[in-house]
């Protein structure tokens, strides 16, 4: 079984992650839920990137409607641009997402948004016919991947965002506002969007509902060069891919002009950071600088934040520069002035994002935490960060008794409002060790014979499996000692 | 103006919530925004929640799709019951809610879930017409509140959750197994939820799309009595109403049968305590039991926690014994066994639930905290629980000079990345302290001139305006100590 197949496996039998309305068969590809682990990981991982990223550089962040009006889809570019080309079989009916049929049936590559005469033209030329029944395709077809929803009892048309970074934009003005904003000002959010995907991919890497965390920064583009801060974070590496890897500080990279300018630098800088907590291997990440064809319709400089999995690269953070692309186009179309003063002078700010897939975050660091132990009987382990572990701490009475049992629950009393912890009480202590390593669970603290004379418990160690003793009233401590230590030693 | 309308002001002025996609004229009522202050104190009150109600019982947590299968809500009777009356001008084609309508004309009480003959019947009774152009109503027709998307280019049928708690049970049986759950047994879940309301009502009070926290407790129904944590919180008082207050203990309520038995009793004891630390007054909340009629379709007992505010009393938390309606269901048009052992007994779990709506207590936890301090030049102050004010402390600079900011930046990289902080660096002291009163920041920091000479600044209380010095060096144990103190003293 390759890695990819262990952690799917590891998520649905310990509930990090599994298929959603599973109990129906109409239930649809592309939904998956986050089970009891899978939520606590995923709410560790975005107070992390709050930490680091957001509250770092003193960004504010919103939360928007899922649902928006037409309007702001006419403006994005959404409703005329997003689409994928769809070909459906003659004899059968079944649809196909007519470009990736291409690339798997006749194995070349296909750029992403091509258009439909140039599909029909390699369908005709590689003579690709129904995977399934061998029929006759249809000509390619433009498919919005937009939900559509009706609004009320006049059916009044609306969306389901496609991107987070809508609401913001749509905002921007009145945030920029209250908040007394200066220019650059970083505006996140963390939300649902939805894409209607002609063909969802297994696991959460290609969902029809998934979550993003995005970093919009609004700036001068007259003042990209000029940013104070970028002296903190100049000495950072940055690992560049372009046919082979660099290792290059940030300064470097701005004097070979890898990257174009200061904010670009830094907000890559914070990213690249922010990834170093999460228990990624950096060995196994890179930046990648798109080609034209390649980058989004709003992007001028895109750089992709890779992953090395089992599965080949993921993409786990698209970095945009998007200009005035945005604003001008919600400008326009509602005939709002957008602009802001910047010391003085009045600017239609320009957007970098950061524009973050949470649920292959998610599946990505438990892949690079994943780890079987050859030297110990082949235990299973998660190597997660502490503060990423679903479960802080287990607590386990080590014999089934009274006197057990009270120690036990004076413990949990103490600790289970501020930490994430799991007693139990079922199987040999070996046992109960290995279902706590398996999910990442840090330390486990264990009720025994000492305990019941001088209130003292082991704790383990996950990685080391070494034990020591401490005092049941240090456990508060101790925790959150071990527990919230960001800084890599 | 009164102080529904000073919150919404606040609100809109300040960064809590605005409406969504404002720049456009084709945005639909009852779809708002949080902004930078209103994200952060949502997200610290559902922190709250689960530390007081989630971590507390040990229940679990879950985060399901928000779009599911139509099965689902064949089986769950919203496609069949979740409908409301409407009636159309035959006129000018407006549509009303009827039932409200009705209310609202004839100045009557109007059940929820008035079959479209008995609407009828009071149209013509009370002679109403349309309220925009008098033109005659049509007769009521159903309309489903739940949003259709149609999935992938077959268009499958599918809807918007029009409550989290359907993926829980749905889910309930995996979860169960993967936990190695044990009866009784909580199921939490926070999610947006969306209803197609006719005629949704201002701020944040009723949405068509809105954010549910959900307790789902899956329990034995011979064993409701059967419950030792029980005894935790028999002496908590509650506070009923039926005709009038009446304030008692757990323990007497369920000698007096206003409580049906333990299980409901505990739960609805650990919500009121949570209550207690989100500053809602609890002299200003009840638990009200409903009559039959009020009940929804699925509940065999009903309690509403609500809450008295400037608009009247509002429901918080809808409290429903759901007995097995869910799970039955589901086993049926799943043609799943969805029973558990327990015991060794094989039992189809009943259901008491605790569904919250979080807008709403944003909303009332807003208002309830919402002070004008009259013998202080009338400052308007949110007298926010410091952990859930949006900005934990405030950073002011006395005067803009260099030693000023290097010592503030100084303290502000000290503590930015664990605390909320806001740095202020423009206009009087005297404003810069009551614009973060106003949005309920418990502590400012102040460098002054002794700060350049001994590192120390002076932090001044929200509350008692008194202000007293420490070491800059403190200030991360001062803000630990000061915003996570959750008991009542």
């Amino acid at each position: 079984m390759n890695t990819y197949d262990q952690i799917i496996q590891l998520a649905l039998e310990r509930g990090f992650y599994f298929p959603s309305s599973e109990l129906y068969a109409d239930a649809s590809a592309g939904f998956w839920e986050y089970g009891p682990n899978g939520v606590k990981i995923k709410n560790k991982f975005l107070d992390l990137w709050r930490r680091e990223l957001v509250r770092r550089d003193n960004m504010i962040e919103i939360d928007g409607s899922q649902i928006m009006s037409k309007s702001v889809f006419a403006a994005s570019g959404h409703l005329s641009n997003f689409t994928d080309p769809v070909v459906k079989c003659k004899k059968c009916a079944s649809s196909f997402r007519a470009d990736k049929l291409v690339q798997e049936v006749a194995n070349i590559d296909v750029p992403e948004r091509m258009a439909n005469e140039s599909v029909d033209k390699l369908i005709k030329e590689y003579n690709i016919s129904c995977p399934l029944c061998k029929g006759e395709l249809s000509n390619a077809e433009r498919f919005n991947m937009m939900f559509k929803v009706e609004i009320g009892p006049n059916h009044d048309e609306a969306y389901l965002r496609p991107e987070t970074c809508q609401s913001i934009f749509v905002d921007f003005s009145r945030i920029f506002k209250v908040s007394r904003g200066k220019l650059p000002l970083g505006i996140a959010q963390v939300g649902k969007s939805f894409r209607n995907e002609i063909s969802p991919r297994q696991g959460l890497l290609r969902l029809r509902e998934f979550y993003q965390a995005e970093i919009e920064v609004f700036c001068n583009p007259s003042k990209l060069d000029d940013l104070n801060k970028f002296d903190g974070i100049k000495n950072t590496i940055l690992r560049f891919y372009d046919d082979r890897i660099i290792e290059i500080s940030v300064e470097e990279a701005l004097h070979k002009q890898i990257i174009p300018n200061k904010l670009v630098g830094y907000y890559l800088a914070l990213l690249v950071e922010f990834f170093e907590r999460t228990g990624i291997d950096k060995k196994r990440t890179r930046l990648r600088k798109l080609s034209d064809e390649e980058k989004a319709f709003y992007s001028t400089v895109a750089f992709d934040f890779e992953v090395d999995t089992s599965i080949g690269w993921l993409e786990l953070v698209a970095c945009n520069y998007r200009s005035d692309y945005d604003l001008k186009s919600h400008s326009t179309i509602s005939k709002t002035n957008l602009e802001v003063m910047d010391d003085e002078v009045k600017v239609l700010p320009h957007i970098f994002e950061l524009s973050l897939g949470v649920d292959r975050c998610i599946y990505s660091i438990m892949e690079h935490s994943y780890f079987i132990d050859r030297e110990n009987d082949d235990r299973s382990v998660l190597k997660l960060k502490p503060y990423l572990s679903p479960i802080h701490a287990g607590v386990l009475p080590l014999l089934k008794k009274p006197g057990f049992k009270e120690k036990s629950s004076k413990l949990l009393a103490q600790i289970q409002k501020d930490f994430d912890v799991f007693y139990d009480e079922a199987g040999s202590i070996g046992r109960r060790y290995r279902r706590l390593e398996e999910i990442g669970t840090p330390f486990a603290f264990t009720i025994d014979h000492q305990t019941l004379e001088d209130d003292t418990v082991t704790v383990r160690y996950r990685d080391s499996m070494k034990q020591e003793r401490i005092k049941i009233d240090d456990a508060n401590s101790f925790l959150f000692t071990n527990v919230f230590t960001y800084e890599n030693k």
